[in-house]
């Protein structure tokens, strides 16, 4: 699905908007160095891709055939790295950036499942983990519960994303109308997820648990500083 | 190993018992959602699987190949968040189902190993892994030292199981002979670790250190409440 | 690159090495059993290069085709767990031995993406890999933020020793030169990491956080004891 310039450079800013994002995250939850911030914002931005061609047998991976991957992540994380101060004023929008990258790697993810051969089950289970695959290891690796799992709808928008991308593919769109039904499907996916940040909303809990804390801090860009930093 | 429909069905349902039992861990350990009980339950059931198609180079994973491993995958989910209460009742039972599904993953894990054409030592390590190895990235995710790693037996009859599995199909167990003696590895691979969970007992441990705590809670459905939650 | 027979002598020196110095640090961080020694030492010697034999579509792993590297890792990690109260008496020389591997690891890792077609840069990425990816699951594994992302120059020797591997191998160094280039390439990793051990050199950190503790315990044999450890 990548063949398509509009789709490689979406694709290509999703990678850097994830990578942005996870690097933030991680600067404030761990105490991590050059080498953690650009190295965890690398992950969130092509972690999940890599999952996804581990899964389907498409190694290596897309993400280090094409080198400007590995430059769009990195990308990300350095800025992060040199601007961790100031891009503190702007979590809102790089949580809304960080909901279109969401819309579209759960398109293209689904997209390049079915491409390989996929059943639509699995185009929709791999499309999800190619967006929300990244932040996972990262949450992983910064040793926090991820993120996906515990609070907010993530999973879900992407989950509807993939879902429509799937029955778009093989509700027979024909090849002029693919990448038009692609963009919608990510739109409907990065709505979803606007609005449950806007409004707060979270998946539902097992009964007899409850959310561990009330905070904003759990977010993907979530306000909680480092343990040990500078108040 | 599971073209033989026996093998399969009972293939399917360890991939079950493993799903239900990780989901409840889960939400015993973790303040998880719906999408954190039915990820965490299917990673438990296919994990170790995917783990070793991956050192194998059998790839895609017969999990993702077979939708029906997904299928009891996600019921075991599923199941564990629908009735996480009531099913705390029959924790003692979900034990015993969980080491028949060791047994199980152990051998047809070794088998698939030596039917791809890994040397013995490497499929007694792939059939551990793949008894283990979906359990060990729950507690990974759940932000856990993997029990496996730490107390009680539970690789050590893995590795019993596997390493039979392995004598006997090198030993010159004919085809007819094969699914009885692959049986019989899993049956004592289960009741090793039935009865390490009946009397309490742990792997030895280095010298100068002692086990973390006494209480049942590190077990795979141990009792602690998640953190926070309603006592 | 490992066809030299004195490269593949080295090869297994840094698995054994890096099993050693692994299981050793798990013995201190976490509380592991017999099971969680071994396992842990054998990941931190022969995980980086899975984790780069799975992004060169390498697979099975090296590490799994040729039974020496299993004995290596195995043999680290049972020695740790049969000495680790003497063993701690040797932590400077264990630390040395470990940035040998390292230098050895990044070299031959990258020298092994490149013979496998990958780009300069890519192979680059996947020597760091190979040198540093075994230490950070076993990191993850003993639910510690991996050592390589957050303090004291160990990813960033890696990076120079792949770097000047892949110039020399892509400036034309010939046959003959190619095994003094690697050796080199090497020396100058371990150089550099015992430099920066040796006077308690920090990698920078994003501004406005500072390092979270001063004290050596976060080191790959670092001094911590157990929690719950006799005192």
């Amino acid at each position: 699905m990548t063949d398509v310039p509009v789709l490689l450079v979406l694709d290509l800013l999703g990678t850097f908007a994830f990578a942005l994002n996870g690097a933030l995250t991680a600067v404030r939850v761990a105490h991590v160095d050059v080498v953690g911030v650009v190295t965890l914002g690398a992950v969130t931005g092509v972690g999940g891709g890599i999952v996804r061609d581990v899964l389907l047998d498409a190694l290596p991976p897309a993400s280090f055939l094409d080198w400007r991957y590995l430059a769009a992540a990195g990308a990300g994380g350095a800025l992060a790295f040199l601007l961790s101060g100031p891009l503190t004023r702007f979590l809102r929008t790089i949580d809304v950036l960080d909901a279109a990258g969401l819309g579209l790697f759960a398109v293209t993810g689904a997209g390049k499942a079915l491409a390989s051969g996929a059943g639509p089950a699995q185009a929709v289970v791999l499309g999800v983990i190619t967006a929300v695959g990244g932040g996972t290891i990262r949450d992983v690796l910064v040793r926090r519960v991820p993120f996906v799992l515990t609070n907010e709808l993530y999973a879900i928008p992407a989950l509807v994303g993939a879902t429509l991308a799937v029955l778009a593919a093989r509700g027979g769109v024909d090849e002029v109308l693919g990448v038009p039904a692609a963009l919608v499907a990510a739109a409907v996916c990065f709505s979803v997820r606007v609005v449950g940040l806007h409004y707060g909303i979270d998946a539902p809990r097992p009964l007899g648990t409850r959310r561990a804390r009330a905070t904003p801090e759990e977010g993907p860009s979530g306000e909680r500083p480092p343990e040990g930093a500078d108040a």
